[in-house]
């Protein structure tokens, strides 16, 4: 079976859309299907939370107002995302099966409430899910505006209740096969945990136990698994009935500072799914950053979701003014929405969908930012912006089947090390920061435009001239042998402190495994020294001092060179930076965690040494100018985005048309307003 | 029936005491009220945690020492504020009927403990209580020192126990009588929630919903309800008994910061009371704001408790050194203790009572401040002060009777508006403020010596010259179009950002409803500016400069004139302070968050404009010096009191007696001590 | 019965070994014995973690491997000490007998997990203890390695099931014997609580009652007795069987800050024991304090353990390098190790053992600090600097059977006093700092070297020239009267702020009582200022300011004669701190809680009044160094230690040998290299 793809002409403009709450509001409807077109809005995501409007007592089922908004759609030529409404339960299915309720890490059977309430292993709860999606897939499967399927809604959480126990034991045994090998690689010996029937096994609480390190990691493991286990159940119904209409589900990011979520794991997940979706939040003109430092971060997460299938994906919710669950809720400022839009865009997005498209009237998101807001209609800002992004993406509409162009360097991130670092007691527990490791790896990149792909230690690593592999606590001997033949075979390797310590049991590794990690770099790590807060070290570069702080590494250097020494404390002088010559390749390694000036330093000569550059048609004035391409053929988009609240200088070297405006914008000097955006055709 | 009043001839001064404690300390009871005569206390609250004392098994009473009490309060020709024991039942109670117990939101069958742990609903809890009550009725309501009735104790507290579900259920259906309305007015339709049957409906609870807006503002409603309805069955027999006694409850504030109690909606249950009165534990001598600014703080808190039955109310807790349950629990510096008093006094209260007459020895509150110390008897600071301020009491004798001068400025507060705000999740989390907001208006009058009542929307606002309505979240439509008529009519309006949001069933008014919000103060509300905690906006008003942050709404203007623009930011120069002329009055609309400089010189001139201020006989040099009048028939008292640790001057316009020493001050310049109050009869 | 004594002829050196992990890693376990006699390790802790190892499941029982161990210890000539492994119980045992598992104080059954997760009263627990113990001790006890028994770890925690209930109300009823008195004791008048039958019992909860300070205290005391209770069954059969191996348990402390365990009363628990031990964690090198402030702390602890049966203890763990549960877990710097190691010794430790011998390959302490770790052999640092320790601890020999020189000044520090005084709602909740505040008296006697014991009330004062006794809120008549006999008899007694308030019911002294503390001192305490963080009051002694800061009490002198007095606030020039004299002694009150700075000057005095300065054979420069003396017989041992890492002078008045090189030291100037350590023998 081939892998349906979506089949679009026009960049995706609209997004979430709760009509069901508006029925006995006259007039409302049809105001929000005039403003669609005012919009340029295109596409609506229906039937997320309409599970309770579908069905609102067991079997007895209403689609008539469901058939109505595609009729409407349909007539104005628009898109239909529909959702299976499993995300949001209705109140009977819980009252008449409270099986279908979450029960918590400390055993408390929930009552209904909220949203991602229902447990994934529930028989009752599958039943249910494919019974409604079966009538959806018939139903609407044939719609002509139907191009996508959105399961469910930002899945995640987790049960504790007695089938999921069952199902853990289930997923174990499989897994482990015998208790001997569950014991030995959760190390029960220590403390005298030993496990001698496969029904004393539980989930981690805080009742129980919290710290084996094994059950934790095999626990998360174990919930990703689960959860997709359910949404194969949920899929098979529309796999069956309409294997043209390809699949997501909206993916997340975890706060407002853009940090990759932690309930589940994407990597494994994105492999079900036919589209890649993700929910944006990102908290612009906050009082703790730039804009062009939150820019870079949401960049990295786009990059993250792209290499994820290695194609483009799709923005399935954002706001188009401000959200309602930061600690403080800002609008962005005027401009900044179609800075912000287009920066997906330039990033691979194929679509700006909002969540909502109608601000709801009560309840718990009433106040979430929408396109059309409580008052005012089409005559406020937001709505404004709205319709000048949808212009925006009418204008792009040739840059349909373009993709960011190839990556020449690769960030690793692993799922199972996020949650494997996080869970180690040891190092410091405020100064871990895996996911912001990377971004300040990421950042050089970023300020000079240099693509890259965020990638797993499942990918495949020969295409890339560079590969950055932050802080990989947890890495299989099989991992570093690919490493080491990487690097072999002529790629460059970027390591750092903290890396090579546990194998994928979270078991440390034990004497000097694993032996490719020292080969490749060169060296041995001695020991770790992990610093107060307000300690320091330095080390020298060139003729420049640069901090050190949080973590500083010491290492022997085996084959390795050295290329920066500690400054100070018992380990002054040891190397704190080495390259080491490995067949036809160097691998780095960063001893120590540095200032950003450091990084920006030392990517900056590797830069220049292999020539990351992309094509410089254009030469910028500041780092808050991000350039990103995307290619289709031979035809370059280049977009040209001044992340700042000030005008900035761009030179041009050749004449180039600004689809934007359809105007061509001449060589030499021009000057970019403030968030202002540039995509010219070369 | 005609409301009992409180008949007193002398201001009360004493407080809670509990001589159950001491049964069995002989010489106690005997020096409690010895010392009782010397500090001139004249009246003792008995029976408040009496009831193990009363009846310590189910149906065995012993009143003995409660009758010996009576004797001895009696011979000294006192008074008796007699408690019903409910606010601690026996642990006897608790043992044979656990529904009597608390459960929790998380559904906890609570333990016996505490104090307020009963449940409001229990038929068992409304039995016993009616008995003992009855009892107490019987047995002492002839006593010709009973002045009033203290039912229970600092009322508060909720039960989510079935018997609580069922009369919420059931409280629910009377209000909405339909389903459909019910979902209607909670937006169930957002995320799918709606109720299919009345069994479905659950308290808020962190197991369950926590978000649905229209359930928690019910929730709160309806925990005021029910206790209500509590303390009507506990007063049934007391005014079949006792026809001709008032009746009163304790009311709180939150925090020493006083803030009202967010429990209870006092106004709804101030109107089942025949007296006010409350408990006051401010944080003198702290060290984050002056004593004026604390003083302030007290002076607002009298002024709505004295606002809510426009009628003189009680002191009936407050400590005469330190609380035990502050973080730093520190005591009041000498002369403080005269300064509180007379503050209350001055703002409308008729006692000052303490809790407690003398220190437990042992358990939760053993070092909270009593009257009668551990150590030291009649020779303590505290003992010598408490007997000054009784000396004090006596002699304003003449003052019973005189209330404080009619207010001509209102200040809006309202319960329902309050848990709305707080339950909004939009703004920030940190800086919605809505009674520190309320303070920051008060601040200028209480400077300036102005009168000032504190009602809500469901009082009379005709009387006033001017009303303040800030932030004015939850607005029904009548109330806007109340505000609408009073301005017409030739009154003065202040209202602010944050207004006119949500409908009585917090949901969102749609378009431009409430349409007279927005005809009375000629304004368009566009967008609230939600700046994080450093971010700042400028106005300037006359050639002056003040600091916006926290909110700033944009505005359009209809029929308004501008008073101030904004100074920065995307809406730079459009209108920040507007003043509307509607009909024969004016409204004024403070569309931003400013620093306290602004609002003292704003209402500066609103005051001048409206000449606002009480006759001057007394012209002061500081904003330490509160200056209050309580006035009969013709006779003003002028209460001097200075707020600081400082001498200051104030100037007599002309000779006026001094009642608290008899002595007359001659006209022109006069020295006020630290923290010490004159009262001058005029 | 004589009390068995540990019979050693070295110093013990190595610690826990949990080769139960290792069974199935061919080589580990003689690498482990070799690398032991590299690093001069004589000693392993075994079977602390083996229940599990050792009996697999019921009844079934694997005791080869701790033959093997055995074995291989003889053959090495060390020394083995045998935990019970009560201190982490077998997954079957809870599976099979729920009733072992622990239930916390919101009545939730804990799930299998952790290890301090049982019921100490169930007798199943108990039972099962005994079996395997007495299978322990009947295979073991002969063993010629065996020199004490470790009985379970760590112990500490409670449970709340309802055995304990009943083992509390039994506990009560042989305390009280009637509910007359309970009640009585506890005060349950006050709130109306009284107890009306010994079922209503229940222990503190979060539920229920949380504030009765005489339940409180009786159930601190209660826990304590329970644990005791246990114990004593533990021990058993270890008694009965091998009533020459001495009995231990080791002792904690409660955080990085050297702070005593809360959860238990060691000074009831040392008596029975036979040798007293402890775990020492302190976090070195922190960012906070100084290498010597910590120094400071840890000697206390010492102090205090070894004060607890006035005889040598020892460190049962320690880590080589860091541990793995501070918020950041820092190695020891170099050179460090040996400081600490030689501290302790200096201190009275006859042991330097580790947690553990080899680093665990995983679960929760996989990163705690080990003598072996993962990676690295007998090559890391660590493993480097713990042999030199062990080569010293061979080269000290000698020492054995010497004993820190007896303290001629004492610290009261009382376990019922911390409960309470922590329990109590009054003062500040931030700033009562029991044992800081012992910290504090403790500082300037280190810094001088001047030997001091920490005692109990229970303990005999007459032997010690200065009785220091700070905060002894909860103090006993009886204990005030023997501090004034103390005194008559011409000790020298320094009390402070905030004592002799309430008794040992945690109920208030009434009137003047304890009468001896006021007739001691010469002082009558009027009330304490409890100061807000950032006030200040100040007192002059001499010629110099000191600032108060927390608390300030006003006191009324009676006999005592005035020192310092307060320089501001309202009791401006009243006294601070005082001198009584009384009988052929002294006493001193320090009403307030000064800055170091005084109570320097003030020990200053006090110590050379006294004359308390032990023989001086040698002039430091520098308070970063400390000197402490062993003594066996006429020889003196003498640490001289650089708790710098700077160097750092001393001068020798004589020329001594330094035992750890035998080399001799001429007299005059000599250079100790930082964190260095002489023993010198005299």
């Amino acid at each position: 079976m081939t892998e349906p793809k979506l089949a679009i002409s026009e960049l995706l403009h609209g997004g979430d859309y709760n009509p069901d709450q508006w029925l006995d509001y006259p007039g409302v409807i049809d105001q929000d299907f005039k403003l669609m077109k005012t919009a340029q809005a295109n596409t609506v995501t229906v039937g997320v939370f309409s599970w309770g409007s579908l069905e609102p007592s067991e079997g007895q089922y209403n689609f008539g107002w469901l058939d109505n908004i595609f009729d409407r759609v349909e007539v104005q030529h628009g898109h239909v995302i529909l959702a299976t409404p499993s995300g949001a339960k209705p109140r009977w299915l819980a009252e008449k099966y409270p099986e279908v309720l979450r029960t918590d890490e400390f055993g408390h059977k929930l009552l209904y409430g909220g949203r991602h309430n229902h447990c994934f292993t529930s028989p009752v709860y599958r039943e249910k899910v494919q019974q409604i999606n079966r009538l959806l897939a018939e139903r609407y499967g044939q719609r002509e505006s139907l191009i996508l399927w959105h399961i469910s809604n930002e899945l995640g959480g987790e049960c504790h209740c007695e089938l999921c126990q069952a199902a853990f034991r289930q997923w174990l045994q499989h897994k482990y096969q015998t208790l001997a090998a569950l014991n030995a690689a959760w190390w029960t010996t220590f403390w005298g945990h030993q496990i001698t029937s496969w029904e004393q096994v539980h989930s981690p609480s805080p009742l129980g136990d919290t710290n084996l390190k094994g059950l934790n990691i095999d626990w998360r493991r174990f919930v990703t698994d689960q959860t997709i286990d359910y949404f194969e159940d949920e899929v098979q119904p529309l796999r069956e009935l309409t294997s043209n209409i390809p699949i997501t589900t909206n993916f997340m990011t975890d706060t407002a500072d853009m940090i990759p979520f932690h309930g589940l794991d994407y990597r494994k997940f994105a492999e079900h799914l036919d589209v890649i979706s993700w929910d944006s939040y990102p908290a612009w003109a906050n009082d703790y950053e730039t804009t062009a430092e939150l820019g870079m971060k949401v960049a990295l997460i786009n990059d993250y979701y792209r290499s994820l299938k290695q194609q483009n994906f799709l923005i399935m919710e954002s706001s188009p003014s401000r959200v309602n669950w930061h600690p403080d809720n800002r609008a962005k400022r005027p401009g900044m929405h179609q800075l912000a839009s287009l920066q997906n865009i330039a990033g691979g997005s194929d679509s700006m969908l909002y969540f909502q498209w109608r601000q709801s009237r009560g309840a718990s998101e009433m106040f979430h930012g929408s396109v059309i807001e409580h008052r005012g209609g089409d005559q406020t800002r937001t709505f404004k912006e709205v319709a000048e992004v949808g212009q925006d993406l009418a204008n792009l509409q040739e840059i349909i089947g373009s993709q960011p162009v190839k990556a020449k360097v690769a960030i690793i991130f692993d799922f199972d090390n996020m949650c494997a670092l996080d869970d180690a007691e040891a190092y410091s527990q405020t100064t871990k920061k895996y996911w912001q490791t990377i971004q300040q790896q990421y950042t050089y990149f970023w300020r000079h435009d240099i693509p890259v792909d965020v990638i797993s230690p499942a990918d495949k690593l020969d295409d890339y001239q560079v590969v950055i592999d932050p802080m990989h606590f947890m890495m299989a001997t099989e991992f570093a042998d690919k490493l080491a033949a990487y690097v072999k075979n002529g790629g460059h390797l970027v390591g750092t402190y903290i890396s090579g310590v546990v194998n994928e049991s979270a078991l440390a590794h034990l004497n000097n495994a694993p032996q490719s990690f020292e080969t490749v770099y060169g060296i041995q790590p001695i020991e770790t020294d992990v610093m107060y807060p307000s300690q320091r070290n330095t080390i020298v570069w060139g003729d420049k001092k640069y901090q050190v702080y949080d973590y500083a590494e010491r290492i022997e250097r085996t084959t390795a060179q050295e290329l920066a020494c500690y400054q100070s404390d018992f380990y002054q002088n040891s190397s704190a930076i080495t390259i080491n010559q490995f067949g036809t390749g160097q691998a780095y390694y960063l001893a120590c965690r540095t200032e950003q000036k450091f990084l920006n330093q030392f990517y900056d000569y590797l830069a220049h040494l292999l020539d990351l550059f992309p094509d410089k048609s254009i030469v910028k004035n500041s780092a808050d100018i991000s350039i990103q391409i995307r290619q289709k053929d031979q035809t370059q988009y280049i977009f040209v985005m001044n992340f700042s609240d000030q005008k900035k200088n761009i030179e041009l070297v050749e004449a180039l048309p600004n689809i934007l405006t359809g105007k061509i914008i001449s060589a030499g000097n021009y000057e970019l307003e403030p968030y202002s955006v540039l995509v010219l055709r070369k």
